[in-house]
């Protein structure tokens, strides 16, 4: 069933070429169909499209669809073209001409642009969640290593003294700016595009009003050639919120396979969290986070994908943007894992408490040395140039004790500040609202 | 002079090497250098690191140093390594050993990451005021046009009848939703790094809280690692920001494009504005628009050149990430003159009136057509099932009426809402608390 | 089953995010696994690491396995690694202990890459008999649609007379220069890097050269740390070969897509062909060419997505460069078909011959007028001049009459030498040498 | 003086934001153009539109601007649009009428498409030269230091022995195979535009036939359409030429990172090739390195960006095209520049000689062991259990002889080989065709 066939079949070569994997795409945007549904069939009904009668038979059907779809008893089948069909098709077998009428005042591109904020914005707020855990994580670890001591390094090239309890929650401070561009993502998907139809508007009296305050958006797409113009937008936008927070985790990744390295060996995790070798049998490698590096780096490449995909596109809808879906899509299940198994890994990590006793990091502590000639008045660069020499000269005593005690140093971690701007960032997303308007919709 | 330099000369060939176009670059950052230590050297003279009679000198001789920047009278010269070393020699050259003293309690590390945010901040703010001015632009010609009709296209075909009103007011939207991710760069930059020195903080028992008030930041980057780690970071923020409304250009260029080209002619330019061929005399070309375009693919290339360039590099200071600066800093030009240019072009922009007439666009009111059977009872499924079968037999009579009242649509087409909504985004960025801080600091 | 397991159990969460799609991706391989298992165990005998009865033993078998993957019987089962176990263990299986020693002198490493190498180039193969395909088709709508002009366009602009045969006719020359980096691709897939094991070689006395001729490989990668490097590389190269000729077709979607706009109406394909709308009961969309154009641009981002991969990546093997396969592998499909369906599309395609008898293009023909005085001894510079004039004046007569001749314009397009030169590139690659390799291993 | 300019000034804001930077590029094609002008007009003269006294009076005064070039005394001066109107000028100023009639046949699209490919070639073949300097230095301390051992890794965990001789010849073999890449962009370069005008030919009976030989082109882009096509994908093509070699040395100098950190210790360089920092004075920083590696990233990211600025483009001449010259043509230096300092820093390298003395490197000879038992005639599977067991025993005894033998192992590296490798390719450039060639244009 394809609703816009008439008497001419279409090519099968064709028609198996330009559905591609958008089935199996649109399962993911199900249950945001359903409550798109839910929220047009009352505004129809609000402006005398739909009858009261035909609103409850379709409401009623609706809300049982979606219990299948979070039942998992939902699928698309062959012969029908998208998610959007599935649904009309079920709702009309079950209760008759009500089912044909919900697509008045609708395309199926407005449709999918409501379907796709819906999905995204649940997305996000699944992101946001498992975010938190991680970062709940680095902020413990920090505080329970914060006195073990580790080279910080410049250049790769060994520096000064540095601690887990800064490793860990520099870490952490990352996730609280990545927030910030998930939040930008969560803006602009948390307005309302339905009722922009094809991208033109409809001779409808449509109230988008309404429906922005069934659905729990924020906001509208007002202008209705926008609308249509943020499909591709939202998705690159949303794909760079998703990069920030990957590229945290990459980084981290790459700490973690350098700091296991038997030539740093600063970190260690439990034999069965590695895994081996076909041909070398003492190894103990971090196959988890080689591979969160490189889910992390490929997700870094999306927001690209996505502008070579849509750049020089002209204004209005083109199918080329169904395809935005592909990689997209898996992508926020890749990245979820990342933060779920890095988070996991994190609680069996075991940390090297007496790095620092090797004399190869003793020229760490040079910059002390140096700090202390100038609190006692040597001029800065004096001091300098003194510490230097009797490097050169193998005079250099290093002093041990670190004493840093400025905001954000070694023994002024100021994680709770950390943890203040987390919950402050994620505040500003307002899940509560958005959480009220679903259950009100559906329940 | 270098400062890390004692007594072997480093290869003529490395030096010209590895400083590269860094000086050149560095002059963006002039002020903000001298921002810097403005606010730095207030705070060591509060911990007792600099005396009274040091700090008035130095205060007097930075805010000297501030004017000739401003004057256009600095330059960075060719023996010195970069802009903090030129400052720094400024100061002593001037004041003697007072200005050797600024540098106590910071590294090039920290005080390159504060110039940039400085820097950054005050071209983040450019920008939107540029923005502002499009906007504004934009919606002006959308009310002053918004009766005139063109056509709409979906998939390129023909579709629906549009206007210049949902034209020109779906770029002004387009803008609105790209200040939030400039908003969430601001964000980002907005957060004082000066402190974390080489990247592990400092033994001086530095107070971050006051330099982060002098210098009108919101809150601080607390943990040393990470605000080490936001260089690479907030670039690629930065990036991101910038090219949400470098797409936005981009695509209402292309849109410019083809309305101009013959086949199309929706709009047009005086001549004066428009480029002529060496062999064809009869054109007159987009040029400005195709090189916005151009201009603008570019600045949406620059977050994954950043991301190529940091990827994978564990954590701590690399000198790679120097070279960031060759594309960004060229980049704030660019897309402030294309918004600029865009700004200027709109204002000689004429539009042709009757384009609808032609009846090749008759077919655009088919859906009008078909919405007003529905509203006259008929199921959408029959009637538009009834249109098809109209235009495929010739017997399609189109009604060029077109009543579009709701939210967003040709009759309605909330410029005012939209033009709230920009206030909103742009009132979030507090440009106001930056601005008075700067002016106390400087004053 | 996994090799390296000994007597720890893998966490359960860590083997399943670290296997992820792994098992799908490695079917594509499976075929070419067993191809070098082969030639490894045919090298093996040759120096005494595997007897006379073992060897005809895992040759019969493996050549049983072969038939069975080329009739789809082969699958890796959800305890199995990846597919080389998957085949290790079914010899096994089957012929006892003599299956176990097909590994000896491999590691998976080198296992993997010369199965890559081997999957690479059959589908390099493929590749080039589809360009061929829609080389020849665009030669033959080239030379049948020679003399129907059609606007020729720069700026978007009207410019000058172009043609059908030119416009086809450049889209296969196009092929042939893509044609230049599928070889460059092929040529560094067709170096074998078998016998390199973990990337450090092997103390096993292997005959490299042996394995090289058996596989019909053009010689060897001998170092055997670059035969490691060659991970990721191959990667790359072989995705920029596959985004030249994606950029070819892509571009040409866009003129399609372009063209058979109702503005521009140059082209038209049989309604069966074509998609129609929801909402707009007579559209024709060209969804095919818009899903080309997308598919194709998806491609064009994978090098990058490869090189944000590997970037930075020390030398020797990560586990990181498993997920390259992830979008590479689908995208030989996605090319393919998009191959398939343009010289498909083609075949179907109609032209409207009269285009320029519309007088809005007229002055495609002024440069004609300006060449004709020069000829008649005018200088170029003064002609233009005058005709220019004439334009603003509205005294312009167009001739006609196209009397291009020098090679490769309208009236001498030159498809001769340039089926030349496919001609040329393809012998270039060697097929016939690789097939009659792999016949004889197989046979 | 704009040529396309009648009698409507353009307004200078528009003039300076087209116009751009583009003067400054131009210089890079400024004996190109000469050389392009050189050939032209002699084809002119062969088809009687260029008389022969005019041909040697245009032939004589080009030479003699080729020569002012060469020696640094040319530029373009504000008032003039571009390189082809500056040549254009000079030569009327210098010999009147003449110097007019030098445009006839040819438009400004197909003179910068001659233009930047003979710049190109000329490019190319500067780094061929420079990438053979690397190479036979690589190759030089790879059988230098060819019986030092070193760890090699995989997951970034100490694996198996490598070398010296394995390290530094795997990167010369690396460039060989990066040659394939730059002979496939120099494939695409060495074939002939001119003649395609506007890109859609000349009524002029020009002989591209001519040109071609004269410019020492292998072969025509015959297709006038394709001609101009080449424009952005002949970049784009040789982008990824330069970034294969650019990944090379990025890789390369990411190992050299990692391995004069401390922590491995393998190699260093004299303390006048690296940097210091201004508060930690022992550091010796790897600033070449990072940078050469920042560049070469750098460089990897110009294909993408040229490719985000040409897709969507429709075919025909855009003046989009302009900009991709502003970050291409400075990358040939940058690259040239990484070359060099590359090969210069090589030249210094000290290699430390009893790495795997150090116990921690004991394990890396487990394969060997596990080997030595399979050669006893114990399966592999087998032995290979034991030895893991031995290892978690603490039983395990390395025997730290290496007795690799084969084709491209730590005994037998084959630099040889590789060396005819690189010759081979070297070869199939035809640079000596081509110099024959432009010697006697110049001549």
């Amino acid at each position: 069933m394809k609703i816009w066939q008439k008497n001419i079949d279409v090519d099968a070569f064709v028609e198996s070429f330009t559905v591609g994997n958008d089935r199996a795409m649109d399962m993911h945007l199900a249950a945001a169909d359903v409550l798109g549904s839910l929220a047009h069939t009352q505004m129809l009904n609000s402006i005398d499209l739909l009858s009261d009668e035909d609103l409850t038979l379709v409401q009623k059907e609706l809300k049982a669809i979606y219990k299948e779809i979070e039942a998992g008893d939902f699928r698309i089948e062959d012969s029908v073209e998208d998610v959007h069909s599935q649904v009309e098709m079920l709702l009309t077998q079950r209760i008759g001409e009500a089912g044909k009428k919900i697509h008045s005042g609708r395309s199926r591109n407005d449709q999918v642009l409501v379907d796709l904020k819906l999905y995204f914005r649940s997305e996000i707020q699944h992101l946001v969640v498992q975010v938190e855990q991680l970062f709940k994580q680095l902020i413990t670890l920090s505080e329970e290593h914060k006195a073990v001591l580790i080279p910080g390094y410049t250049h790769l090239q060994i520096a000064m003294p540095s601690s887990f309890g800064l490793w860990f929650g520099a870490y952490a401070e990352s996730l609280v700016d990545d927030l910030e561009l998930l939040k930008a993502a969560w803006k602009i998907c948390n307005k309302n595009p339905l009722g922009s139809a094809a991208g033109y508007g409809s001779s409808f009296p449509l109230d988008r009003t309404l429906t922005t305050a069934l659905l729990g958006f924020e906001d509208l797409n007002y202008n209705v050639v926008y609308a249509q113009m943020g499909r591709g937008k939202t998705e690159r936008v949303l794909a760079q919120g998703m990069s920030a927070v990957a590229a945290t985790l990459a980084k981290f990744a790459m700490d973690v396979c350098l700091f296991i390295n038997q030539n740093f060996g600063f970190i260690a995790f439990p034999a069965h969290l590695t895994t081996g070798s076909s041909i070398m049998p003492h190894k103990k490698n971090p196959d988890v986070f080689e591979l969160v590096r490189s889910r992390c780096n490929k997700i870094q490449a999306l927001p690209n994908e996505i502008a070579l995909m849509t750049t020089n596109l002209p204004s209005g809808y083109h199918r080329d943007l169904q395809l935005l879906k592909e990689n997209l899509f898996p992508a926020f299940q890749s990245l979820s894992d990342c933060l779920e198994i890095t988070t996991f890994m994190l609680q069996h990590i075991s940390v090297k408490t007496d790095i620092l006793n090797d004399p190869k990091y003793d020229y760490l502590f040079s910059v002390e040395v140096v700090n202390n000639a100038v609190l006692q008045g040597i001029p800065f660069r004096e001091a300098y140039r003194q510490i230097g020499l009797d490097i050169e000269n193998g005079a250099f005593q290093p002093s041990k004790e670190v004493n840093h005690t400025h905001e954000g140093s070694i023994g002024n971690l100021c994680n709770e500040q950390i943890e203040r701007m987390f919950s402050e960032v994620k505040a500003g997303f307002g899940f509560e609202k958005v959480e009220k308007a679903l259950d009100a919709l559906i329940k």
